[in-house]
This record gives structure tokens, C-alpha cells and sequence, in this order.
């Protein structure tokens, strides 16, 4: 067994549809220093490829730290991920990446070891290390954004199931006569309560006529209601925006008391653009869980924001590093 | 850490609501002796005891055999069980048993110590140690009779969660609109599923007047149609009996598809008296994982039949002994 000397900082990055985001960070939980650059994945895999290497090599040279000097490259990404082979398999947010050998792209190009892992699964990590979830043995993240990712903590550790795609959390059917999925399943949590289903359901009450602050600040054009509308709307007091919240958190809070039920968790947290609501999401997510799950289990889950918010996935790529020379 | 030595028997009991079976079992999962004893739990808790350690007895004596040679005694009960203190707090099946400390009444009268668990959680233990599951790293077991239970094997071990009630898989909604389950939750998988479903369904289409042997079987009384006339039907052929199984494997499969996507499981076991219909049941269950699961942890998971089938809760009492003493 060896260890990573205490302080050899992690080469972090969080690949995502828009962005890029690098960061070097302690093993300890310090970020010394952090780059952004747009994804622009309609350039080409090639392209969005020499642009984290760009940004990463920025990052080293500025800190003096030459990549032999790190403990490793972790990318947290979007989508199927390989972990074993660390490959990107699919992405939704990543159009053309299509088993792509991100692990040996970058290790040829660096000479450092790489690892690639979902980026939910990372916030997972992320935030059981150094966030909300620290000390906690089991626990649920969940990343509610434009989709539902999350990630499950068992006994301190990553579960990642027989095949490394545990955790598809936005993908369990709450509503069997509900709408079909791209996933290819029906009625799925991701359908109810993600930041797409807040999106549409904004929009399908505007074009009814309800009366909203929302197409003001949408320019007049429903079709750019988005899920950040209707939190700002809703943040105001709209009541329109707010009813949309509540019907969102109610579904969130269906797929919450399945979490408590099976897998009686101590905490769950919930992390991700719409989750940023904090609050005004989970006041209605918790009352259904104490109304709906078995007592004792509702009674002992702590329901709570996600503490590191966009760097969760970062933090967790870091973790990742260091577990991997754990298990050396 | 100190280890049973090879060979020291277990007595196991299997405590349900119409009967007692127990049993002297080897570590090695060879049933030494059975007995059986009826559970009459309406005669109250004293009695029920009383028959457990009559039967105990009975047992240690014929094979000539102390309670002190016992490596202990192990008993798994319908309900919810504090395994920790070993006290039934509940139980649907047991009548007037709440909160009743097992463990220390059987210990008292014994002298051998005793453990109590859930009997789904016993039975998920029996499979992964000695039935379908044996060498199956994450396994769900599913028991489907007249209600739905689980257990959870994680890494090779029992998942018990952060208060022991982790595995309620059949109080899962997938129905949000659906029937209200007494559990408290809405559309629970237990309430589409189970036995109890099943037959309730039967009993629907034969009051809208369906054509089906199954009111005979059950001399001209609809209210007498259980899931066993609906299974026993349903091998003969009945139309009727194999819709009733057919839409309780499709909801069936609805669970095994959220099953699928949260754990990435390499195997899922189902037991129980409903689960007993085999392939009538698994077929038209693994064809919904088929369409509708992710496709790679549909692609590996393994759907099948309990190997042990009643014996499985006894077997797992044997096993959470064995454990027991490997954490010591």
C-alpha cells in the first residue's frame, strides 16, 4: 500500500456541457488555483480535448507545479462514463462523444494518471468528503439540474454498483401512467421534478393564460421560461412560479420517501441548479417524506442543500484520487 | 476475533404468522432436524414463547445436543424488528406484538444467545450465503407474497441502513396516483404486486363477471380467491388467472426496472409465495427490465428464482450468526 504524500495537490476538472472547469486542489480540501473555458463541444471531441489540456497546462505552469508533481488528473463528466477504462461512453451533454478514451488521451498527452468519473457520482463523493455529508456513512445525493443525476454512499464508501452505472437516481418510475422518458422508461423522476420539468410545466400554464411575472422576464417569449426563470420568478413571490416549485418538490418529495424506505439513509442531499432553490424546494420535499415514509427512517434522515454547490463535483474528483491510493 | 468453530450448530427459527418452523443447522448449511409448530399468535405473546422454546427443545434434546453447544440461537420474524436490541416493535402478522423483547425472553429461558432479525432480511441473507446468490457480490432479494419485502447484499453484506430498516423494496411508489397503501405511502409497489394485489384483482374481473375456473376452485366464493387460486389457475391455462399474473409481473417489473437503474445490481432474487409462479411471473417481469431499464445493467443483471424458497429465512438466521461472530 502507498499513499499519496499529504499535499501533492489533484488536477481536478469539471467537464461539462457549457464550461470547463480546472481546478488544483489539496488533498486536503484547498483549491490553490482554478481556470474556466467554454466546453464549445459543437468544435469536436479533438477540440473540447486540446481545451482542457490547455486550461490544465495554464493551471501547472502558473503554479509551478509540473504534472509529475501531482497526485493525479481526475475528470468528473457528464454522462455514461467507463470508469474502469475511463472512457466516455455517451453524453447527452456532450453531442459526438461517443466512447471516447478521455483516461488515455489525457495521460499520453500529460504523463499523468487520469482518472474519469460521472459527475454526479464525483458530487456524491464531493460532498460526503468535504461537504454537507462529512462523517456521514450513508447517504443519497441527488443532483437535481436540467436532468436528475445522484450518487449513493454506503458504509463511507462509493457505491457504484456491478458495473459502475449505480445510481441513476432521476431514473426510477414515480408515475407509471406518466410521460415517457428519453431513457426509455415512463413516468421517471426526471420527468416530474428536474429543472426540464419545471421549464415545461412554467410554460404549459403561461400558454393556459395564468397570470406571471415570468413571460416579462422571459421577454415575452414563453419558449425562454427556463427552470432559473421560474426559481427567480418564484423568489419573488410569483405565485404562479411558486406553485410550479411546489408541484416540482411534491414529485421530488415522492422520490425521496422511495429513497428513505429502501435504503434508510442518514442524510439526503440534494445538490444541482434547481436544488440552489434550497428551501423553497425541500420545505415541501420533507413534508411529503413525513407524511408518506415509514416513521422511523423519515424520523432519522437528515434532508439538506448540497454545502459546495458547483464545486461538489470537483471536491469529489479530488476524493476519488485519493481513495483510488487507498485501495493500492 | 474469535470464530464458532466449524461445525457448531445453529438453531434457527422461522417465526410467521400461521406457523413455527425451527431447526438445528450446521455453519456449513446442513439441516440437522426440523420441527413444526403451529403459531396460534391469537392465543398472545406468552404462548407464542411458549411454543418457540417447546419446539427449541424438542429439537436440542432429540440430537442430544446443550443449548450450550448451540454457536446460537437465531429467529426471524415477520415485521419490524430492532435487530440491535432484538425486540419485534411490530408486526402485521403477530397480533398484539409490539415491542416485545425477544431476544432477552428467549436468552432468559435458553441461556444461548439469541439474535432476532426481519424474516425478508433473514431470507436475503439465506440466499446470498447458501441459495441463488452464493459467490453474488450486490443482490437485491425481492419476497413477493401476500406482501412485499427485501433485503439488500451490498459488498458481499447485509445493507441494514443507518437504523436497520433499510429493504422495504415493496413500499416503493411507482404509482403516484394509485391505492393508498396502509404503510401510509401512495401507489407502493406491495399495492400492484403482491399477493394481496393479485388476488384483489382476480376477485375485480370475476365481480365484472369474467369467465374463469377460478370461482369454482373456489367453491362458487369469489371472497375466497387468493393468489394461489390465481397461480394454481393460471398453470392450468385460465385466461382470466394469466391476465391477473401477467399485470402483476408487468408492475413487477416496474420495480425491477428502478431496481435496475439504483443499484446496477448482478443479481436479483424473488422469493415469497408469489415468487413460487417462477417463470409465469419472471418472464413478463424481465421483459419490462428489457425495454425499459438502462441498457447496460439490464444487459448484466440476472432476474431469477429464490434456490432455497421456504427454507431461505431459516438459512439466513444461520448465516447472521456466522456474521455475527466474523464482527466480533
Amino acid at each position: 500500500m502507498t499513499e499519496a504524500p499529504a499535499g501533492k495537490p489533484v488536477l481536478a476538472v469539471d467537464l461539462g456541457g457549457t464550461k470547463i472547469v480546472t481546478a488544483l486542489i489539496t488533498p486536503q480540501g484547498r483549491i490553490l488555483s482554478r481556470e474556466y473555458s467554454p466546453t464549445l463541444a459543437e468544435e469536436g471531441v479533438d477540440d473540447v480535448i486540446r481545451r482542457i489540456l490547455t486550461t490544465a497546462t495554464t493551471l501547472v505552469k502558473n503554479a509551478d507545479l509540473p504534472y509529475s508533481s501531482l497526485s493525479g488528473i481526475a475528470i468528473a463528466a457528464a454522462g455514461a462514463i467507463d470508469t474502469e477504462k475511463g472512457v466516455v461512453t455517451d453524453s447527452p451533454n456532450l453531442p459526438g462523444w461517443h466512447n471516447i478514451p478521455l483516461k488515455a488521451r489525457i495521460e499520453q498527452a500529460t504523463g499523468a494518471r487520469t482518472f474519469v468519473l460521472n459527475d454526479a457520482t464525483a458530487a456524491a463523493l464531493g460532498e460526503h468528503r468535504f461537504g454537507a455529508g462529512r462523517g456521514v456513512n450513508n447517504l443519497i445525493y441527488l443532483t437535481v439540474s436540467t436532468g436528475i443525476g445522484g450518487g449513493i454512499i454506503i458504509g463511507g464508501k462509493l457505491y457504484s454498483g456491478a458495473t459502475g452505472s449505480a445510481g441513476e437516481l432521476g431514473h426510477m418510475t414515480i408515475d407509471l401512467n406518466g410521460p415517457h422518458c428519453p431513457c426509455g422508461n415512463i413516468g421517471c423522476l426526471e420527468m416530474l421534478a428536474s429543472g426540464k420539468a419545471i421549464a415545461r410545466e412554467a410554460q404549459r400554464l403561461i400558454a393556459q393564460g395564468a397570470r406571471t411575472m415570468m413571460l416579462e422576464m422571459a421577454e415575452g417569449d414563453a419558449r425562454y421560461v427556463s427552470a432559473q426563470t421560474v426559481a427567480n420568478a418564484a423568489h419573488k413571490g410569483d405565485a404562479v412560479a411558486l406553485s410550479v416549485v411546489n408541484k416540482a418538490a411534491t414529485y421530488l418529495g415522492v422520490g425521496l420517501v422511495n429513497f428513505v424506505n429502501i435504503f434508510n439513509p442518514e442524510m439526503i442531499i440534494v445538490g444541482g441548479g434547481v436544488g440552489k432553490m434550497g428551501e423553497t424546494l425541500l420545505r415541501p420535499a420533507r413534508k411529503v417524506v413525513a407524511e408518506r415514509a415509514f416513521q422511523f427512517p423519515a424520523s432519522v434522515v437528515r434532508i439538506v442543500s448540497s454545502e459546495l454547490g458547483d464545486n461538489s463535483g470537483l471536491f469529489g474528483a479530488v476524493a476519488f484520487v485519493a481513495d483510488a491510493d487507498r485501495s493500492l
